[in-house]
């Protein structure tokens, strides 16, 4: 870390800041006078310290990180690709994970029909709400409870592992029971009591971007729950939000480059709520793929249409299949593969 | 709400549509066909609806509110402003509430300290962090339960009432105990789980407006604590974050015109965490008064500066007495007031 | 300015950068090296160096100005207010700039009426759009030249000097003549080829942020009028882009305790066209001033409504008055005045 | 268009509203009167219509398109993509425009450097900037007249046609002359003023997104170009402002989608200004090309690195090569051709 002084600050003054520092922090620091300032560089593991916390200090100009503040998370510490193994599939390794399901669990013949069918059309997992955040308290909020038992049946028909919404710690033992991958939302995505206590659980963890979180507040969000002890977190990019109305929000393809340059944890995109179109989803699949992405997770509604969970975004089964079958050239060509699961 | 239907649907497909839509809510719509295309109008209320449920369906061309989603928190059924009696103050009656404080609380003689100072410059409420919301695991996550005990011995002393964040359901009967305000961060804005058992106390709820939160999305999550029973909901604008980076956040004072005009609820301003910047909470703190605001919240730290907590945002005790000497002129052009609390 | 070498760049590495950046620009670089990394400190003018020019080089980890890059527009290098003297009025100085008038000038009826009806609420100057800048090229453009003339006449009427936008460099000579501040749009605020041509001009300018400006980058607008030698630059705050619909543009009123901060130069705030919303216009007014604002810009139309310019965001000249006689008190407490025009 | 009247708007004044538009605009309307609310249903063209217009009228509660407003630039009246002849490439067609060259024409030797490089590595076009936008009036501007020279030197040398930004319109005759396609960049593209002349030209434009354009915006200032008899627009996005700062921008690659869908016209990609980072240029060049981009637009410095123009986002000859040989094998699996030119 590089701290900037202010010009006015006396000698003394900028010792004094310098004890507050160390004394403050487990670091040592180096003066380095320049004739037009002074700079102080900041020695020794400075990810204990909010820049914020500097910045503000009304003796210091400006400071900067010259290391990234993640660790447990930073590929400069951890230089392969993170891999997890989940009920016999990897994420993060050459396959690339295909999680595929409907918005919400609506019904027993819903949520297995359309289990059924994505993993003939080449789904590696389903995803599928039963906890769901909606925007109003008088909004249909999922089956909850009974949804996660709906999603262990068609797991059960199927084989598929689950991957479903987390959004409360008192159904934290029933998800680590019941369920393959605890996905975080991106509305939940600094909510750090809740990172803490999946950070003490050793289910892998599918951490969505926030609506507008920056890449390093995002990979901060995974090293709460790897500070924990549970290093199985994958990346999720779902869209940001921008002053664009056409799309839901603005797909961020370039997060998938930077979180591969700054971390060893796997990133998959979501197409489908980052667009909120239904004709956007395949080529936002081809081109994430072509970026580098370790999977997808894509909504896929069942026939025939019901207003409650029909969405732009929500392809029919068929036009799953179809854009399964194209990305998989696309991922031989980007070195990935997309294995059949039996 | 409004309906436009695609040009392109069959009739017999709007009335498939029109039943899946009265099957799925508790509405009726009536068919208003235009010689460019076919507009469903909806009648009765339409709150329990997600407009992105409607907007998604693919006959739908596009969906669009006529009437706010948002009910309990709605001035239409509430002409006359919300006002709290919080113990002796009132928020968002004629008064201005002036919650003043450090950004942690860091010892029992610091927030003592500061408590005295900000009384008897004009505060009339303390705000302290115990629990604190950090972007690192690894940083200072403040003294916690401690930090509480603190705040309720400088509560003893001055009188005033306490202001402080909560972060975890797990400390809920705690906050409900000790605390007269419970606030809820940014970053917690619509963590829906929180919000709903916040809704089931009779503890003044401060809900911070969310990073990237709409003003419809802020009111919808005041509305899940008032859906719940909890009806003293306090908003608190502290700036949406945009591309600027020479401010912290953007302050977003048309906020203010905006909750007055859509809502009964009170609404005070945040400018120390708006801004970033120690020098432009006074200006930002008139503004916010004329442009009627029911409160203020200011950082205040005591010297001598402690890098842990002095902030660019952070004004003295001493600038706090003159802000709040020159608010009172403001808030009386206004036609509000800034009572002394004996 | 300060550059971050990165680590593994060699000893002669670096010196060849300290001399690229010595060579290409006229400046003096000191090394600081510390046991972390090196830094290059920047002594002498770096405002002809742009900041990414020096970040892109591969072999810079970081660059970051310790001074701001513009110069004339620098209040370190000119502390006092710049007022001009426009047509006997102030701005800049004590006097609150009220500027009023139509969206766009429609009829010589309608300007004069206009015209005639803001100066007798209080405005000292007249704004009318004669060139309209216009999202589509089939919306009605302005009355362009003809406009123009029916502003003259209506100054002639009611000696209220005229601010317009101007547009096109093949019009600068007209508008010099006729205009007595010429303004530059928001779409046109990084139009450099135009600021140089309006650098070159005597005619005060109105010099409005763009959308997604930084505060920096208008400033540097502002910095290109300077250098051609015309200081005589106003600020107009007019909303910036977020992702926010409610409001057309989010009107970030820190904007102005920055620009007073960080420059000399007067700003004045739109609150008509920033919120897009009527009923917002007096509470933003009155926050404009109280933020220490210099002046108002707003849209004001006159009856009955016509459906080509009548406005959300457009008051009445009724509305107008008591909006004046309001801000007249707030003015005062903002040591600022009103002063009435003859 | 749909506009939906306010609630409380007698019969007469509706009336007198629907006169008013239909005297304001060569329109019919057709009321349609719900039980909650009354709709107009605009009949005809409504491209002449400012939504704003509209939805600023205090008679109005919401007003919404339902078609959009542009009509040359539009695929509803022009289903085939559109492909430009230009030097005997083509762009817009089967085979992909691959521009490349340095940000700034720097010199002759420089140039034809470049281009010899580029052209043997598989560049179709070869790009320079001769008149550099700047955010600092002291900033090198470009070698401006001397610039263009250089650039038909080079072409002359490579048989490569040259793209280059135009700032100002006093140039345009010359860049009609000398330029095969004309660039304009982002922060220009509502110059309207610009756009107007560039319409009444037979050259290609290529046209940038603006930094916070909507997708609708940047159509419709095509849709400018067009209006004046210039068909031959080219888009190309180049990442919008967000509040992100790892990137430079945020690049938007859904905007390829959103175009393909809502136009005819090309559109290419910059994901060198886009992203700011050198590393990140390959794998967006993939993710464009799969997700439908009709070309690539990048920036290659000539070796040694010099500070004045070498950038993280400028990638090597070398690494161009191979970027273009990659960039063959996603091309073909996207139905897409990258042809040698001779």
């Amino acid at each position: 870390m590089i701290i900037v002084v202010k010009n006015n600050i006396e000698e003394d003054e900028i010792n004094k800041l310098m004890r507050e520092l160390t004394d403050s922090y487990n670091i040592a620091i180096q003066k380095i006078t320049g004739s037009q300032c002074t700079v102080l560089g900041v020695v020794g593991d400075s990810s204990a310290i909010e820049l914020d916390d500097i910045a503000r200090d009304s003796r210091v100009e400006k400071a900067m990180r010259v290391k990234e503040p993640f660790k447990k998370a930073n590929r400069a510490f951890h230089p392969d690709n993170s891999i997890y193994d989940i009920a016999g599939r990897q994420i993060g390794g050459k396959d690339l994970a295909i999680i595929a399901g409907p918005c919400s669990v609506e019904s027993e013949s819903q949520i297995i029909g359309i289990a059924e069918e994505v993993k003939a059309a080449g789904a590696t997992f389903l995803r599928g709400g039963a906890y769901k955040p909606r925007t109003s308290p008088y909004a249909f909020q999922g089956l909850e409870a009974e949804g996660l038992e709906l999603l262990k049946i068609a797991r059960e028909k199927t084989g598929l592992p689950i991957v479903t919404e987390i959004m409360d710690p008192s159904t934290l033992d029933k998800f680590v029971e019941d369920v393959d991958v605890i996905q975080v939302g991106a509305r939940n995505m600094q909510n750090f009591s809740l990172l803490k206590l999946l950070g003490q659980t050793n289910k892998p963890i599918l951490l969505k971007r926030g609506l507008s979180s920056t890449i390093e507040e995002w990979i901060m969000s995974a090293e709460y729950i790897m500070a924990g002890g549970n290093n199985q977190v994958i990346l999720c990019e779902r869209g940001v939000r921008t002053f664009e109305t056409y799309t839901r929000n603005t797909l961020d393809l370039s997060a998938i480059a930077a979180i591969k340059k700054l971390s060893h944890l796997p990133i998959i995109v979501d197409p489908s709520h980052a667009t909120g179109l239904r004709y956007m989803v395949e080529p936002m699949c081809m081109a994430a793929i072509a970026a580098g992405a370790d999977g997808l997770i894509i909504e896929v509604h069942n026939n025939p249409p019901k207003a409650l969970c029909d969405g732009p975004q929500s392809v029919t089964p068929n036009e799953f299949k179809s854009i399964v079958n194209k990305a998989k050239q696309f991922a031989a060509l980007a070195d990935r593969d997309i294995k059949e699961v039996m």
